[in-house]
C-alpha cells in the first residue's frame, strides 16, 4: 500500500521488547491508505496486555488496544473515536465471507504487528472507527472494547431466559454477566474474591464464592472467564447435558482434559473473542452496562510500569492509563 | 416398578465380565412395566462394544446394542422391530425438558445398566421401539442405530453445502459422510484404510489418505470419527475459523491439548452421541444411505469371539451376529 506524507513523531509510549517499559522517544509511523492517526486521551490495560508481557503471541511492540482518542483526520477528524482492533485486509476469503475479525492477513491493534494505543498516538484504519456520542465519558467509552467482547456471546449463541454461570469475577466476567443478563438470562457469577463480588452484588447480580458452588449440573450456559486452566474444568462439572461452555479464557499453556464427558453429554464448547462495537456503545449510551465503579485506578502514561503492577494484583479490576489531559 | 410375571429363561448370549464370553446359560430377566421383551435375529458389532470390553464404563454383562428382532408382546407383537438404546425416566428434570437421551436415571441397552442385544430376547422399553418397514431387511435394520448417532449431526447443527471433512473411514465416518452428503454437504473423508476409502468412492463420496491431506484451514465443519486421541488436533488443524468440530470419538483416556486456538478462532466443538431412529429408518428405507457393503463379516452368536476379533481388525468394516436363523 502506497504512504501517505506523515511526518515521523517522537512520543511518548509505553512498549514491550522483552521487557514493559516507558518510552519518550517511541516512533509513530506512517499511515497507509486507509489509515488515521487518532490522538489517544485515554487507554485500559486488559488481560491480555498483562499476558503479552509473560510472552503470550511473542508480541514486540507498542501495547495497548482498549482506548479512546481523537481522530486527527478523515471523516471523524476532531471527534472522540473507540477503534475496532483487528484490521483486515478485506480481500481474503475470511474477509468476503463476513468474517473480518478472522481475517488471514489482519494485524490487531497491540496485540499482533500493529502498534498500540499506550502511547500518545495510534494508527487506525478509518474503518474501525467509532464516534462516541457526546453523552458518553471517556471513563466510559474506554471499556467499549471489552463490552464488546462480552457482546459477542449473544452474537453467537441464542442468549434468554436460560441459567447462565459465569466463571471468573475480573473485569470480563464482571462485562459478561451485565451483558448477558440484559438480554434476558439469569446469572450467577462465581469468583475468588469477595470485594469484586459485592461490586456485582450491588448491581443485582447473583455473585457467590467458588467454594460455595455446588456440584449439580443445573448451568444452561457457563461462560469461563477465569483466565486460568482450572476453569474448563469446573464449567464442564457444571454444565448440564446439551448446555454449552463458552470460552472466553486465552491460556497459552497445553491443558489436559477428559474429552469423553463432552460426547457423552453433547456438550457443546465455544470459542469467543472479539465483538461488536455498535451494540457494545450503546449498552454504555443507555447505562445498561455498569463500567465505572470497576476503575481501580487511573495512572498517567510515565507511571505505566506501576500501573502495570497495579493491573496485576488480584484485587484489581480496571486500570486506565491518562495519555491526554482534558 | 412392579414386575409381570416372565418366566425366567436360560438362554445363549455374549457377555463381558472382565472377559468376553459366550454362555447357553444366560438368564433373561423379568420384564418391568412398559417394556417387552425382542426376540433378537440380527445384531451388529459396534466399536463401542470393543470399548466396553476394555473396560469402558466399567460394563459388566450382556453386550450388544445394535439389533433387529420380533417384539413377543404389546403393540408390536410378532412384527420386526429395532430398538433406541436410552432407557429413560420420562420424570427427570432432562427427560421434562425433551432430552430423554439424556435422562440422569437412564439406562442404555448394552452399556449402561442394561443387559445388551447379543442375546436370543432383550427387554426393552415398548416406547423405544421402532417397527421395521417390510421392504427393509434384517442385514439393512441391524444398521438404524448407527445410521441414527449420524442423524444426530443435522439434528445439533445446520447442514447444507458447507465444506464438510469427516475425520475416519470406519463404520461411523463412513455413515456420518453418507448422512451429511444426503443433507447436502459436501464431504471429504479422510482415513488410512485404502480398502475402506474405495468403498467410500464407490458411492461417490471423495475419500482421501490422511497422508495426502493439506494443512489447509478450508473445512467448515470437521467430524471426529477416528476413534484415536489424535483425530482432534487435526480438527483443530484443518478446521476455518468460526467453524465447527463434531466430535463422534469418545476416548477413555484424559487428552492434552491447547485450548488459545479455539478461543482465538473461536471454533465451535460439539459432542455428538446418539440420535433420531425415525430418520434413520427414512433413510435405509428409501436407499440413501448405502450399508450392506459394510458387511465383513456374519457370525454365530456362539462364535462371538472369533467375531469380536474380526470386528477389532482394521480392514474390518461392520460384524454381524446371527441370532436366530430365518
Amino acid at each position: 500500500m502506497p504512504s501517505t506524507q506523515t511526518p515521523l513523531a517522537k512520543m511518548r509510549a509505553v512498549l514491550f521488547d522483552r521487557v514493559l517499559q516507558y518510552r519518550s522517544d517511541a516512533v509513530l509511523r506512517s499511515v497507509s491508505e486507509g489509515e488515521v492517526v487518532v490522538d489517544v486521551r485515554l487507554a485500559g490495560i486488559c488481560e491480555t496486555d498483562l499476558q503479552l508481557c509473560r510472552g503470550y503471541m511473542g508480541f514486540s511492540g507498542i501495547l495497548g488496544h482498549e482506548f479512546v482518542g481523537i481522530a486527527r483526520t478523515g471523516r471523524f477528524a476532531g471527534q472522540r473515536v473507540v477503534g475496532e482492533i483487528n484490521c483486515s485486509c478485506h480481500a481474503c476469503a475470511l474477509c468476503r465471507r463476513g468474517l473480518e475479525r478472522h481475517c488471514s492477513q489482519r494485524t490487531v491493534i497491540g496485540i499482533l504487528n500493529h502498534d498500540g494505543a499506550f502511547a500518545e498516538s495510534v494508527v487506525v484504519p478509518e474503518s474501525n472507527l467509532h464516534l462516541i456520542p457526546e453523552s458518553v465519558t471517556d471513563e466510559v467509552a474506554v471499556f467499549v472494547e471489552p463490552v464488546a467482547a462480552a457482546c459477542r456471546i449473544p452474537e453467537q449463541i441464542v442468549v434468554d431466559r436460560q441459567n447462565v454461570t459465569v466463571l471468573g469475577d475480573g473485569r470480563l466476567g464482571n462485562l459478561c454477566a451485565q451483558v448477558l443478563r440484559h438480554h434476558g438470562a439469569l446469572v450467577t457469577v462465581v469468583g475468588k474474591h469477595e470485594a469484586k463480588l459485592r461490586l456485582l452484588r450491588q448491581i443485582g447480580i447473583k455473585a457467590i464464592s467458588l467454594q460455595d458452588l455446588s456440584g449439580e449440573r443445573t448451568s444452561d450456559i457457563v461462560v469461563d472467564c477465569t483466565g486460568s486452566s482450572t476453569g474448563l474444568e469446573t464449567a464442564v462439572r457444571i454444565v448440564r447435558p446439551c448446555g454449552t461452555i463458552v470460552l472466553k479464557t486465552t491460556i497459552a499453556d497445553r491443558q489436559t482434559m477428559h474429552m469423553a464427558p463432552l460426547v457423552i453429554d453433547e456438550i457443546t464448547m465455544i470459542g469467543s473473542r472479539c465483538g461488536p462495537f455498535g451494540p457494545a456503545l450503546r449498552l454504555l449510551e443507555h447505562g445498561s452496562v455498569s463500567v465505572t465503579p470497576m476503575i481501580s485506578g487511573r495512572y498517567k502514561l510515565e507511571d505505566a510500569i506501576e500501573a502495570f503492577e497495579r493491573a496485576s494484583r488480584k484485587d484489581t479490576l480496571k486500570v486506565l492509563l491518562q495519555v491526554a489531559e482534558d
